[in-house]
């Protein structure tokens, strides 16, 4: 392989859960770097993180850490990424963030490669969004069939895995599922209440009575497909899963859409992993198999038996890959030409 | 309290997850008993079960064990149902059948008491079929706001806990739990894979790629509310929860359902508990919570942002009382006239 560039990366909130992850998926992706500059708090400077065989010191954040960095990939909290994000955009970075901080400027691009990555050409502030995690799998699976029949509404219920919280959010699972198993009290202070081998709801409250994540679910996939006329209706819900966000989707179109021509198209749609048997019990995508991966698995795509035309499917992925530190380093490739 | 008569009640499956329960319920209720058989098959024979203080002998279930019983309560599978359901009943039992067997038979009444407890009185074959877990929790939501605005359709996602599948799925789970978390392989027997830490779909194949758990979400509701035009669309998915129920459900009705008259409607509503706060991360109906409750729990009443006059709401109930065990006893109590 030919490279005619290679660049200088900084990875903000690299000590992360999604940071480590980014680390993976650019080692993994082969990315063209130069230099490796791994940015966090003053409390994880010093800290060493493995690369290419090596290990690269973080050093603690500060609005010098991005002279001379060409991508600036940004996961360390809405905070952080507010106030050097445009330090980095300023010293010329193009910053690619995760964080809901910029998502809905409409000066800020929000992208998922495999739907829109044009629109990251067009970045006014030198800033591209990266989306939620629920909202990039979701349209990965809808976007080809919304090329095909345009979407009209989508009805979507998640299963989110503890890992979207942060890394101390699966130990909490682990430590309650212990002391569920053990017959003792789980103690809840990441959660609000005991997760372990329950269902809840735990993100900030949101307008009208939804949550935060459900508005992230309305706005960002109208903005990301280009269409605000699509309509979406969220719930969601975190089960005891350490990885990997699962959905329950229905989608109406403006024709009808049979699950033959759904399955067709999703088989050739980039990044989709389909599973065409539409039933099987205990078949079909789940977050265990997903997690490692950065595909979008699709199955039980089939008609929607109450909505006559509407289909639907079941859609996995793992959040902390695909939903946050793949999709942000695939922005990266794929600006800078390279196959994502 | 003056009793006017006393019952002899047969408990067939007696020493299942929710032939146990029966018992407690039937206890807790203080259903008038002079005579309480606990049936079940000759390798069960001979267990003494506790109720009311003492131990009841668990005897063998044959052809014979009905004459003299009042109300035989069926929870041993449908098989088991299939052939001594019409025996009992020809001995002059009330049957009061948990399984699948006799649900959709147009001569079988298929009763929820706060929904239909009239239909339970026309019963030509002398038996009375009690729902599916899943689908009893969701018609006492929906049946006061179905009354006040007539249902039209209703998406649902379940999220199933592992006791609706017998006690062995849920030590299988625990097991499996515990395995992951010692970092050795789970194993899989009752479940088609893991089920710890996961989220699996796990019943037999139905007709047009759904679910058999889903077809009986289809047409059990449109029996029990007495209404065939009722659209249902459901995807039913298993979560690592012990016990409990929950479901995203999201209703249309003939006419717009704003949340607060829903809320109004659903305080009064017979047997259930409603959490008016429609959104406060954590809180809210939980399956912990619920397990070990008779009442069907209703949170995060709210407007469904992508449909117009459409509601939302998320459903919570014991699977093994609500979902099986106490319905079958309400509808004993209610046909004795007694309160349920």
């Amino acid at each position: 392989m030919r490279r005619v560039m290679s660049y200088t990366v900084a990875v903000v909130g690299a000590t992360g859960a999604v940071g480590r992850e980014m680390l993976r998926v650019l080692e993994e992706r082969d990315f063209p770097i130069k230099e490796l500059r791994l940015l966090a708090s003053p409390r994880s400077a010093g800290l060493e993180l493995p690369f290419r065989g090596g290990a690269v010191a973080v050093t603690a954040l500060t609005a010098e850490s991005f002279v001379g960095v060409d991508y600036a990939l940004f996961s360390a909290g809405a905070s952080v990424s507010r106030e050097f994000g445009p330090i980095a955009a300023a010293a010329g970075a193009v910053v690619i963030d995760n964080s809901s901080a910029w998502r809905m400027d409409p000066e800020v691009p929000l992208v998922v490669p495999e739907v829109n990555l044009a629109a990251a050409q067009v970045r006014p502030k030198g800033i591209i969004a990266n989306p939620n995690c629920s909202t990039i799998q979701m349209v990965v699976a809808l976007k080809p069939l919304h090329d095909a029949a345009k979407l009209v509404h989508i009805t979507v219920a998640t299963y989110q895995a503890t890992s979207g919280k942060g890394q101390a959010a699966v130990v909490e699972l682990r430590e309650q599922a212990r002391a569920v198993l053990a017959g003792e009290a789980p103690k809840a202070n990441i959660f609000p209440k005991t997760m372990a081998f329950n269902v809840i709801s735990d993100w900030k409250t949101g307008a009208d009575d939804y949550s935060e994540e459900e508005w992230k679910m309305v706005h960002e996939t109208r903005k990301i497909l280009g269409d605000a006329t699509i309509s979406v209706s969220p719930t969601t819900v975190r089960v005891p899963v350490e990885n990997g966000h699962s959905e329950a989707i229905w989608a109406r179109f403006e024709r009808p859409m049979l699950p033959e021509e759904a399955k067709d198209l999703l088989e050739k749609a980039p990044g989709v992993i389909l599973d065409r048997s539409a039933y099987v019990p205990g078949g079909g995508p789940d977050p265990r198999m997903a997690t490692g991966r950065d595909e979008v698995f699709v199955g039980r795509v089939r008609a929607d038996v109450g909505t006559p035309g509407g289909l639907c499917l079941f859609v996995v992925a793992d959040n902390l890959r695909k939903g946050a530190a793949t999709n942000a380093v695939q922005i990266a490739l794929g600006l800078a030409g390279l196959p994502y």
